[in-house]
């Protein structure tokens, strides 16, 4: 009887099928930390739908699991794979299809990376708005599997808001067809939304229909600069009491702030506790926009408020925030001989008026549990990235961070908040989606999950 | 061994409780016509989600389907009640249980009426966009359950996009609740909107929570007088590819101006052979928004376009609109002898540049079949509602009627559109949606009801 190779040599040809150790040890795992992973038996990078089928019926012969994968720069390792796996490698499905400016959408297959997609809709005045910090290099079917989020959430709304339509290879090898084409439609149960965010344990996400925008106006920043994070907490409260849509209000805490300026000098002040950046895109009313945005802040304890003078100062200013996460990475890295640190990245989302109440609790943990925390995030969502700093040398530094991972999910929890703001559950939250979602939550996951995946091929272990 | 309404009766007491036949008739359908419905054994009103779990469970025991109901205000049977049912009226769960101004949420129960929320939620300088047209007396409850639309969508989005998380009854009797109150959030399967639109067939909603927006703004109105629907339809993919985005972009069809003018005289233009209204809620923006609009309305061929001069007569233009349906009833009515005449109503979107197309082939359509077809709807969404004039009492006339109807859903799904835009799909388009979405779809569908209520015991035969 023929093995798993060479069945799927024979149907899809040698080149689509890789066995390169090293390429299969690059394909082990995305970028979350503190997940295990497996070594996969075959990486495949499937050139059409056609093929996606043939791989998951040829895996499906052979009992052998089938793990999607895009960029692997997801943060809950959702993409991780698992020992003797087909990982499907979605890369090479990476075409644009269509991108209509009458109907304000764009079709694209999902290894089409999320900046190729921004750049050639911009071309029609257009937008594709999820913005997920990874964005240079992930793929929209990363995006989508993840449901990502980004900088652009407060006003904008996450991946699940743009996407109209799928194409999905299921478990069974079926193609579905979920969703439209028109702006507008209700017809039977929604299983686009259903797909986003579902990591790939529900079928093989092999073309994607996206809602656009008109692209942003004129946009215009702010920086406030705050004597404590609750401070700053309270003024995203105030800014969303008082009526205030900014296109981004995020968060840089102090221990942030330094590594940015260690990283790459921004002329940041580091001396302050909490950095607000906010932005208004409304064009002509822009200005007046900020300038009740610089209200709010002064009245909710801010030291120092300025705006960018010029496009050339705005965009420094979200070149800073960009950096927080390499620069956090080696601020860690250093922190411990030998380059040894590392950072247990989390992400937590609570109610806007809780904010304050989680960076202080988060403060305290990270006294409790010995460990550095910096805090960075999209403070208009309430959505945190609480980022430990761990010492990978050493056992009982990765159980305090581990500890102090835990603490901060009870915390978010116990405040009305959800486990995973943007980064999604993969293998890294399994335990937290369950104690979110409770016994009820969990069956009925499960049902969805042998419903659509009976023999329970696709990214097994994942979410549930 | 006691029957059903004893078992209902020692649980939840008499009063909830009812049987009196002129009620159980008058509990046997919505607003839809075309469509079966058969009468129920008993109407239940729960006053608590304990309520609904006992009254599951009584059915369950007794092999009873239950039907849930809101205000029965919806337009394609999903509402209507099956021979024998237990009918779960949700009317008397009307508490608004919770606004927060902060983190721009609501927490409502079923019944509370969408015009209630809204009168609420303005208290708070806030707004809760959808707004079909039974808005003032149908139920969120309802409107979740049907993924209701209205005229805010071209620029809000329906009922799905403010559904943050729900309280669900399962057939299984298990409570489910789904969703965050967070402004953010990625975890899990999206849960709450596979039950948004799923008409009651997956699970009771007995919770809702709602995301809220801050009120809108200043809003200005104006009227664009076109000498044929294309025209109309053209100016609307004009308006699109323009980025242009109106908070409302409306079509009256000669048929429909005519009916209002006759049911309430406003001035509107009779001779036009379409009227497009649309509105920009931009505030000190507003005006500049709506002179674009008025460009791209005359370039696209307009015999006409003014602007309301002032709120009162913007306030009348977007009554005109909201008489549509009622004039359009009572146009029907007169058309035949005796008030026999009636209206079968259809919803259809397809993507707004093939809007002229549909508008032309409806009234091809009218001709071929010989039955008066009026057209009224959201343009801006490519949503329109050609509205079928038949006689009742001729089976010839309600045979051409039906004949037309198909042969919109047809012209619909081949101009690459949607059997329902916002209506849903109940008993009135079973088999449309089974032609949408295929056979693969159909069974995932199926897989996902069986998984969910695996006795079938919710709403038997809606949707599926």
């Amino acid at each position: 009887m023929p093995d798993l190779l060479d069945d799927l040599r024979a149907a899809l040809g040698d080149a689509a099928v890789l066995t390169d150790p090293d390429l299969l040890e690059g394909h082990r795992r995305d970028e979350a930390d503190l997940c295990a992973a497996g070594t996969p038996a075959v990486v495949v990078r499937p050139r059409s739908t056609a093929d996606v089928v043939t791989v998951i019926e040829v895996a499906a012969r052979h009992r052998v699991p089938v793990v999607p994968q895009g960029a692997r720069t997801g943060l809950a390792g959702a993409a991780n794979a698992v020992d003797g796996a087909v990982v499907l490698s979605m890369v090479a499905m990476n075409e644009i299809l269509e991108v209509d400016p009458v109907n304000r959408i764009a079709v694209v297959r999902p290894g089409v990376v999320n900046a190729a997609l921004a750049g050639a809709v911009a071309k029609h005045g257009l937008r594709y708005p999820p913005d997920p910090g990874s964005w240079e290099s992930s793929t929209i079917g990363g995006n989508v599997a993840t449901n990502a989020g980004g900088m652009c959430c407060v006003k904008y709304g996450v991946t699940t808001e743009y996407v109209l339509g799928l194409e999905v290879v299921l478990g069974t090898g079926e193609v579905l067809r979920t969703g439209r084409r028109t702006a507008k439609g209700v017809a039977g149960y929604d299983l686009t939304r259903l797909f986003v965010g579902s990591e790939g344990t529900l079928g093989v996400i092999t073309e994607i229909t996206v809602a656009l925008r008109p692209a942003a106006e004129e946009s215009l920043t702010l920086v406030a600069v705050f004597p404590s994070t609750a401070a700053a907490g309270r003024a995203v409260a105030e800014i969303s009491a008082g009526g205030l849509t900014p296109s981004l209000l995020e968060l840089l805490d102090r221990t942030h702030l330094a590594a940015i300026e260690a990283y790459q000098p921004m002329g940041l002040r580091t001396d302050a506790e909490a950095l607000l950046l906010a932005a208004a895109d409304t064009g002509p009313r822009a200005a007046a926009d900020l300038a009740r945005l610089a209200e709010v802040c002064t009245a909710s304890g801010a030291d120092e408020v300025y705006a960018a003078t010029d496009a050339v100062e705005a965009a420094a200013l979200l070149q800073a925030r960009r950096l927080a996460h390499p620069a956090m990475e080696r601020f860690a890295a250093q922190a411990y001989p030998g380059g040894n640190g590392g950072l247990v990245i989390d992400d937590v989302a609570v109610p806007r008026d809780a904010l304050a109440a989680l960076l202080d609790g988060t403060a305290r943990i990270a006294v409790e549990y010995d460990v550095p925390i910096g805090v960075v995030g999209h403070a208009g969502d309430g959505n945190m990235h609480p980022n430990i700093v761990v010492d990978r040398a050493d056992p009982a530094s990765l159980e305090r961070g581990r500890r102090a991972f835990d603490a901060i999910m009870e915390l978010g929890l116990s405040l009305g908040g959800t486990c995973s703001g943007e980064h999604g559950i993969g293998l890294l939250k399994r335990d937290w989606l369950a104690r979110e979602i409770g016994p009820v939550g969990v069956r009925v996951h499960q049902a969805i999950k042998d419903a659509l995946d009976p023999a329970g091929l696709l990214n097994p272990g994942k979410v549930l």
